[in-house]
C-alpha cells in the first residue's frame, strides 16, 4: 500500500512508501498520527498549512463485517484542535482496494476555483487526474451527485463537499455516497468540509476497477476472528437482523433517553420532550408501515454491513423523503428544536445533506437561535428557511454556519451547550454523568461517539453504571470507552459493533483476531486497547500545542447552576474528575 | 475611600473598607487585581459569575494634569481573557470624589430588564439608588443621554451601555459622557459593554455634589511632582498647547504611519493608503478651518487635561458631524476600509458612538467583511448600513457584532488581523516589529496602548528603534513598555503623558512624586515600574487559568507568509522572541 499526497497548490500528486511508523495504523490512528507528525498545531485551519487526511480503517476493504469506515482528519475550524470524523461508505473500501493507506491533501491554490481529483488503478498503482469542478459548485448535492456519476460512470465512489464547505463554515462536513448513489453519508463533525473546500478540492472520485484489493497477512486468523465477530453481531439484540437497530434505526434511542430524563429538549432546558413518541424510531417504523403498506426493515449504509441500521422515511405519497433519519439528527431538529413532526424533521435533514451541513451542529445551532429569540421553538418552517440561508451564504446563513458555540456568542447567550465550540449531541450530561465526562474531555469537543458511556449508563450494555451518580468512577469509565473507541475507530469497524462485542466476549476476541490476522501481529486485547490510548495521547498533545488546556475540558458553566428537569440535576462532577481522564491516561 | 459592590441579582449594594492589599492600587492595577482575586477564570463572561469592576486611577480626582481616567475591567467576551479598558471622562474624578476606590458590579437579575444605578453623597458616604431604565433601552445614545441629564440633572456624570451592550456583542464598549454631555468617551475594547448589559445595568449615574474629594497623603511632594509633570507636558512638541496633538489630534499619525509603510490598508493588504492625505489630522484641521473660517484647536475630553487632543469635525454647514475623530477610528474606517472621505468616516464614527460599538473593532470587522466579499472596499454607504444593522440587532448585525476574529471565521477567511480574537489597531506589525510583539503578547489581545513601542520605532520618542528590524531586542522593548504602561494605566494619567515623560526625565520623576505624594509612599521609579510588572503577572495568571496559552501569543499566520507592501516584509520574529516577553518578565 501507499501514502498518496495530493498537492492542491499545483494539482500534482506523489505516491510514497508507507513509513514503518504507519504500518500498523489505520483509520483514526493514521489520520491523527499524520496530523500530529506533519501539521503545525498553530496553523490556521483554512490556511495553506493545514492538511486533510483520509484513511480507511485497518480492516476496511476486507470481508470483515461492518467494516467499511473511512476516517477524515485535520485541524478543526470548529474546535481549533485535532479532528477525526469517520463515516461508512463504499468510498472507504474502494480507497483501500486502490492500495491507498493514507491520502494526504495539502497546499492551497492561489487562484479561486474548485477541482475534482480522480483516483484510478493504472495497472500497477493508483494514478490521479485533476479536472475543474466548475460544473458542480454552488449547487445542491442531490443535484450534483447524478452529474458526477454521469461524468465518471456508475461504478465510481464519491467524497466531497457541499455549499457549506465551499463557504468555509466551521459547520461543514465531508460527504460520501450511500448505496443508492445519494449524498447522505457524512464525516459530519468539526468542519472538515471547510478544510477540503479551502484547498479548492470539491470531489475525490474513486474508480477501483482492476485494483488488486487489500492483502491479509494471516488469512486463517483473520477468518477465525471474522467468524466470531459475525456471530456476535448476528446474536446481539441490538445488532442482529430485525433487531433493535435494523428495525427502528438509531432513533430507537428517543424513547429510551426520554424515559431516562436525558433527552435534551429546547436547547437543553429539559431532559424530556413531550413530542418524543411522535419522533421515535418506533414512530418511523409505524409511519413507513402505514404509508408503504408493509413492514420496512432498514438497509446498509455501506457494503458488508450486518447491522443495517440506515432507515428511510417515506412520505404520504410513498416516496422517500430522506434517508436516513439518525437518532442524532432526529433529536437535533426534533426535541432540541421542539419540532414533533417527522416529515418536517426529515425535510430539515435533507436540506443539511444537500448543503453539506452537520445535522447535529445545525440542530444545536437552531435551538440556540430559538433560545435567543430569533425564532420560536417548534417553528419548522422558520428552521427550513434558516438552513436554506446557510446553504446560500446570506449573512444570516453565515452567522448560523459558524457552529453552535460561535452562534451563542453572537446572541450573547451563555446557554451554549457546547464544548470546545462543538455542539453537544443527544444526551444530557447533567442526567447522564459519564457522557458529560466524555463531552468535556474528548480531544474532539462534545462528541458522544468518542466514549459512548451511554452503553452501560442507559442501555445496560457492557455492564451497568448509574447515570445520575456523580463519582470519580465516571472518569475511569469514560477513559476506558475513549481508549477502546480510538481502537475501533482505527479498525474500520463501525462503532456499533461495540454493542455486541461489549456483551459477547468472543466478539471482542474476534476483533482482535481480525486485526492480528490482517497485520500479521500478535497483540493481546490489552495491547490493542493501549494502541487506542496512544492515539488519544497524540491527539491530546496536538491539542495542547494548538493552545487547548484543561479550561477547555469543562462542561458549559450554565449547567453548573441551572437545574435540569425532570431530575432537577446540575452538572456536579468536579474539575478533578474531568482532569483525571487524561491525567491518568 | 471604599470598595462599593452593586449586586444586580437583587439590586442591593454594600460599602466595604478597602482591604490592605488594595490600598496602593488604582485604575488598571485595582481592576485587574479584583478580577484576579474574585472572578473564576473559567466562568462565562456573560453569566452571573463574571464581575465588572470600575476604578479611578490613583491620581484621579486630584489636580494632577491629564489624570481623569477610569479603568473598567472584567473577563472579556471577546478575548476570553482578562480585560482592562480605560477612558477619560468627568465620570472618573466624580467617582473618586465620591470616595469610591473600586466599584464592583456583580450578580445577574433573573428577570429581563435594565436598571439605572445612581450614586450620590449622603453626607457621610456614597449611597446608591436603583430605578428602572426602560425609558432608555434600545435607543441611540445621542438621544438617550439628554433624557438622562433631564432626569438626573445637568451636573451628573454618566457611564453606561448602548444597543451593542444590550445585545451582548463581543464588540461593545462602555460609554462615558464627554465635556459637552455627549456619549463619546469609551472604554471601547474587549466587549465590557456586554458584561455590563448582561447584568441588566444600563447606566451608572454619579452625582458628586457635596462629596469631599480625594485625600492626598503628602501634599507637598504631590505638588512638586505635579509641577514637573505640568512643565513636561507644556514643553514637549507633541503634548504642548498648539503642539501636535492639540492641533491635529491623534490623527496626526496618519501621514506618519503611511510614510513609514505601516498604515494597514484594505484589511492589512498594504502598509500604504492612497487616500492617506485626505483623512490625515492635517486634513481635519484644514477642513475645519475652511468650513468654520478660522483655525480650530482641539479640546479636552475630560477635566484638567493639558494635552487637549480631542477634535471635532465640522460639516460643510459648519455644524459638528462628530467629536472626536481619533487616529484609530479614522484609520479603521479610512485606510482599513478604503474610505477616503472624512465626512463619511465621521458619520461612521458617530453611528458607533450612538450604538456603543468599539470603532476599532467595527472598522476591522467591516474591512474583513470587505475582504470576504460582503461589500466593496471604499463603500461608505454599505458600511453605514451594516453598522445600523449592528445597532438594530438584525442577524447580519449580530454576525458583525461578534468581533473581528469571529467574523473572519464566519467568512472562512484566514486573513484575520486579530490576536486573541481582538482586531488589530492602526499599526502594521509586519512593518513595525515591536508593536507586533505587543499585539501578540499583551494580556489584552491586539492592543497598541498596551505597550506603545511606536514611540521609539516611529516617533523617535524615548529613544530610537528600527521598526523593520526583527530582533530579540523587540521583546525587551515591548516588555519595558508594557510594564510602564500598566503603571500609567493605574495612575489615572492618560497614556499620552508618555510622550513627554519618556523624553523629559523630570516629567517621569514628576509622575513618581505625584504617586508617592498621593499614597504617602516612597517608591523609586524602578519600584513603581515593577508595580506595573506585578499587574501584568496577575493578568497573565488569570489568562492562563482561563485557558490562554503561548499559542495565543502569536500574530495571525497569514502575516508569516503574505508579504506586505511597500516594504515587502513578513512577520519574522520567532516564537522564542514572543515567549521571551512574559518568560523574562
Amino acid at each position: 500500500m501507499w501514502m498518496l499526497r495530493l498537492n492542491m497548490t499545483d494539482r500534482s500528486y506523489k505516491l510514497e512508501e508507507v513509513p514503518e511508523r504507519y504500518k500498523n495504523l489505520g483509520g483514526r490512528g493514521l489520520t491523527s498520527t499524520v496530523i500530529y507528525d506533519e501539521v503545525d498545531p498553530e496553523c490556521h485551519p483554512l490556511g495553506p498549512n493545514n492538511k486533510l487526511v483520509f484513511a480507511p480503517g485497518m480492516l476496511t476493504g476486507t470481508s470483515a463485517p461492518t467494516s467499511a469506515r473511512v476516517s477524515a482528519g485535520g485541524k478543526s475550524p470548529l474546535t481549533g484542535g485535532i479532528k477525526e470524523s469517520n463515516a461508512g461508505s463504499s468510498w472507504a473500501p474502494a480507497l483501500a482496494r486502490l492500495g491507498v493507506k493514507g491520502l494526504i491533501v495539502e497546499g492551497q491554490p492561489e487562484e479561486d476555483g474548485y477541482w475534482v481529483a480522480k483516483l484510478a488503478w493504472d495497472g500497477e498503482k493508483p494514478a490521479v487526474t485533476f479536472e475543474p469542478a466548475d460544473a458542480y459548485v454552488g449547487q445542491d448535492l442531490y443535484d450534483v451527485f447524478p452529474k458526477v456519476y454521469k461524468r465518471f460512470g456508475d461504478k465510481v465512489h464519491i467524497a466531497g463537499v457541499g455549499a457549506a464547505g465551499e463557504l468555509g463554515y466551521p459547520n461543514s462536513g465531508i460527504v460520501y455516497n450511500d448505496m443508492n448513489q445519494g449524498p447522505t453519508r457524512y464525516s459530519g463533525r468539526g468542519g472538515l468540509g471547510a478544510v477540503m473546500g479551502s484547498k479548492g478540492l470539491k470531489f475525490i472520485v474513486l474508480d477501483a476497477d482492476g485494483a488488486p484489493g487489500v492483502e491479509i497477512a494471516n488469512e486463517e486468523l483473520f477468518k477465525q476472528g471474522r467468524g466470531k465477530m459475525r456471530e456476535a453481531l448476528m446474536e446481539h439484540a441490538i445488532t442482529k437482523p430485525k433487531g433493535g437497530l435494523n428495525s427502528y434505526g438509531t432513533a430507537i434511542l428517543i424513547n429510551i433517553l426520554n424515559e431516562a430524563g436525558g433527552l435534551p429538549t429546547h436547547n437543553f432546558r429539559s431532559g424530556r420532550f413531550e413530542g418524543a413518541a411522535d419522533i421515535a424510531g418506533e414512530a418511523i417504523f409505524e409511519t413507513n408501515k402505514e404509508r408503504k403498506g408493509k413492514e420496512i426493515y432498514n438497509h446498509a449504509c455501506s457494503p458488508g454491513c450486518i447491522i443495517r441500521c440506515s432507515n428511510t422515511l417515506y412520505g404520504e405519497d410513498g416516496e422517500e423523503i430522506v434517508s436516513c433519519v439518525e437518532y442524532e439528527s432526529d433529536w437535533a431538529f426534533g426535541a432540541d428544536c421542539g419540532i414533533s413532526n417527522l416529515d418536517d424533521i426529515a425535510k430539515l435533514i435533507k436540506r443539511c445533506n444537500g448543503y453539506g451541513l452537520d445535522t447535529i451542529e445545525t440542530g444545536v445551532t437552531l435551538a440556540i437561535a430559538m433560545d435567543s429569540g430569533l425564532l420560536e421553538f417548534g417553528d419548522a418552517e422558520g428552521a427550513l428557511d434558516l438552513i436554506e440561508q446557510m446553504g446560500k451564504g446570506t449573512p444570516t446563513g453565515r452567522l448560523l454556519g459558524m457552529g453552535s458555540g460561535n452562534v451563542a456568542k453572537a446572541f450573547g447567550n451563555p446557554r451554549s451547550p457546547t464544548v470546545k465550540g462543538q455542539g453537544m449531541p443527544a444526551y444530557e450530561p447533567r442526567a447522564v454523568k459519564g457522557i458529560g465526562v466524555t463531552y468535556a474531555t474528548s480531544t474532539m469537543g462534545a462528541d458522544h461517539t468518542a466514549g459512548y458511556t451511554i452503553a452501560p449508563e442507559i442501555l445496560a450494555v457492557g455492564g451497568e453504571s448509574d447515570p445520575l451518580k456523580a463519582e470519580k468512577a465516571k472518569a475511569d469509565l469514560s477513559r476506558a470507552f475513549q481508549k477502546t473507541t480510538a481502537l475501533i475507530d482505527s479498525s474500520g469497524h463501525c462503532l456499533f459493533i461495540a454493542f455486541a462485542i461489549l456483551d459477547i466476549e468472543s466478539g471482542f476476541e474476534g476483533m482482535i483476531e481480525e486485526i492480528n490476522g490482517m497485520l500479521g501481529t500478535d497483540m493481546s486485547a490489552d495491547e490493542a486497547v493501549e494502541m487506542g490510548g496512544e492515539i488519544l495521547r497524540r491527539e491530546r498533545a496536538f491539542n495542547e500545542k494548538a493552545g487547548l488546556t484543561k479550561a477547555d475540558d469543562r462542561l458549559p458553566e450554565f449547567m453548573n447552576y441551572e437545574k435540569l428537569p425532570p431530575h432537577e440535576v446540575v452538572a456536579d462532577l468536579s474539575d478533578e474528575v474531568m482532569d483525571a481522564v487524561y491525567g491518568e491516561l
